[in-house]
């Protein structure tokens, strides 16, 4: 079937560059993108026409690090320290999805917010229980939302009696979860929970899992100072990316949340073997970790996507994340004494869209050929400029002003999933 | 008349303290606090009851530094070096509120965004217009909030043609916008835009007219590197406070924003003279000026309040502002090599409240005798939590999380003057 969006027409196809058709048409042809045009061709005239008017169409977002059981303390402990934060609040919420109907009313609340904000890929963790897991996987594909959902494994330095799982139970649970995922568009990955948290023969394990399967693995890298030097106590001999590389989990396409200390070497290492960096603006704030040094890292030729990082992150739509990010690159030009250049808009957007689009085998940008994934923005309560503004314009201060109720709609692999701020959940699911 | 509100207390009655009273009472006598209670006295059991059920009742805010024509550009030209932006935008926009349709469309919909995001008390700088500035006051009079506004002085480095005055037309303007100031709850400050922009007659003329009518004053001071070698230029012999000084403008209730780069010496300054330091987090980084040592102002005993200096700053409502100053709290404890604290959620709350009331001859937190400045908040929509949560809790994520829809009451000087989320504007004004 072939049909065709008629608006404002905004996406990155490469880093730095936005490209917008004003009053444009994207057509669709069985869900994929067949072309964009100012004019629409005559051969589509008849096409069935979602006309959005005045509004914006833009590429909708990929939230490349997220961990779905910490979504009911989003925006608490904030003024803890890390370690205090994970024990009175973390794992003692992430313990309670053992509870399948808490998962469930949790993971279908967290689901329709992710996507009324335009979220339709995520790479995210769920907690280590099995069913729970399920669960996630089953609410992200009612909504419309793809991508990768990890089983945590975590076989030390847990909390006893809370949370924690031994190095059998990790490993047969992860493979009783790996047989009953039934999803085409909400895939298992990998989720050793980092370093400090699985013991080598887990981590081991978890590799020949990774090779025999071909599974992709996400984890944690170079947070923290105090997590680095647990690390180094852990492996005295090793670099902190050694530690995955050893065990087989250094693979193309592993996804590597944080790495706001990576050295060079650990830098390099990525690059060489495909390792995907997910900068968490907000979360690295929130919990003075660092400030990342994204610009540095794009200019030696990192693949760098963006994580909501809830619930260290404090804000799970992406475009406040986005704008987070440009603030973030903002401190780390003060923190480089105004010797390093902060991300633009444009360049901000392209990580939080097109830069984790690909990682599910997207194009760039709005590439001819990918299913479509857009989001559909009404800015008409926006303060009256005191000009007109370009597409462009609107584009970027939207990205500022934005809020839930400014998306009107949400296309997910070719499919509306909301409209006029309505969630259109498959009932079959 | 007297009446009560009955719902969950917080309030910040010093730096760092939050007093929560669970299911209490805020009994009211003629618009003003007469007492906090857990249980109501039974001499007010008759009374009417404004029943909040289990919504927070919080203090409202004081946004002491914004540029109220600058509110059509909210969001815009982030990417934009300071000059640039100035050039650009700013004084572009501002020069729009010749137009008094334009100003009145406008400045209706500024303060009806700033009351339903629980903003009641400002200082703000409008335009060099002096019919803009009468329709500014008019109409936050008119949606209830209180405070001061100043027609903004601009003799030099303006834009020629497009927004500029001599130095007698300001020295005019000034008086006939003075004489025609009508309200008791909206009040002129005087404005001169920063040394920069304004001459030295100009400066000591306003200096004359501060002490002559007793008037308060609010300006700009160490904000940015490139403005601070600008007023060196100008001024060689003198530090930037100076300039200020020398003119009479350097008064007790002066208003300073920014005051990002001030050496101890100027600080010292601020404190002898009793100057007030308005703290704009997210205009600081926006704008990368730098990032203020708040908690080293507040360790030498400053008066620090807060603004969000739209548009510089991105973020109208102040509890965005809050957490942006808790945030940039953390990136300049990273900036101090992880040696300075950052600020608690209680403390930036007192900096966004109390701290800010003072400024009106209000007491500490809920005073007893103070006209009521309170926002009533909705927190039934904000995710399920794993466990009960106390008040406090419940606060701390509120200022993370909360948005417009969640402020379903506000009241300003003791009325209720947003109720449901719907303004009750003063139809006499």
């Amino acid at each position: 079937m072939r049909e065709v969006l008629k608006g404002n027409i905004v996406h990155a196809p490469s880093l730095g560059v936005l490209e917008t058709v004003e009053n444009g048409y994207l057509v669709l042809d069985d869900g994929k993108i067949a072309g964009i045009y100012k004019e629409l061709p005559a051969d589509c005239a008849h096409l069935p026409c979602h006309d959005y008017g005045d509004r914006i169409i833009m590429q909708s977002f990929a939230d490349m690090h997220l961990h779905a059981p910490q979504y009911p303390m989003l925006g608490m402990g904030m003024d803890l320290p890390l370690m205090d934060w994970l024990s009175t609040y973390t794992f003692r919420t992430e313990a309670r999805f053992a509870d399948t109907e808490y998962a469930r009313r949790t993971y279908r609340r967290l689901a329709e917010e992710l996507i009324r904000n335009g979220t339709t890929r995520v790479c995210m963790f769920s907690s280590l229980h099995v069913e729970a897991t399920w669960i996630l996987m089953e609410e992200l594909e009612r909504v419309g939302i793809t991508g990768y959902v990890g089983k945590v494994n975590m076989d030390r330095n847990a909390l006893p009696g809370v949370l924690e799982e031994t190095t059998e139970e990790s490993l047969r649970e992860t493979l009783r979860w790996l047989d009953g995922c039934r999803s085409e568009t909400v895939k298992p990955i990998l989720t050793p929970r980092f370093t400090p948290s699985c013991s080598d023969v887990l981590m081991e394990q978890l590799g020949v899992l990774a090779q025999e399967r071909g599974l992709y693995v996400q984890s944690h890298l170079s947070e923290s100072a105090g997590e680095i030097e647990l690390v180094q106590r852990l492996h005295p001999s090793l670099s902190y990316w050694q530690t995955y590389e050893k065990s087989g989990l250094w693979r193309d396409h592993t996804l590597m949340a944080h790495c706001v200390h990576s050295d060079a070497q650990e830098r390099r290492a990525m690059k060489d073997r495909g390792v995907v960096v997910v900068h968490c603006a907000d979360s690295n704030v929130n919990i003075c970790s660092g400030v990342c040094p994204v610009r540095l890292m794009l200019d030696e030729g990192l693949w760098v996507t963006l994580g909501s990082d809830i619930a260290g992150g404090a804000q799970l739509p992406m475009y406040q994340v986005i704008t987070a990010t440009i603030r973030a690159s903002k401190a780390r030009r003060v923190l480089d004494g105004w010797n390093s250049d902060f991300l633009t808009e444009a360049e901000a957007y392209y990580l939080g869209t097109t830069a984790g689009h690909r990682y599910f085998g997207a194009g760039n940008g709005f590439a001819v050929g990918d299913a479509l994934h857009a989001v559909v923005l009404d800015d008409s309560e926006f303060p009256e400029p005191a000009r007109e503004l370009s597409v462009q314009e609107r584009f970027e201060r939207a990205l500022y002003l934005m809020q839930r109720r400014h998306v009107t709609d949400v296309w997910s692999q070719g499919k509306c999933v909301v409209k006029n701020g309505a969630v259109i959940a498959n009932a079959a699911i």
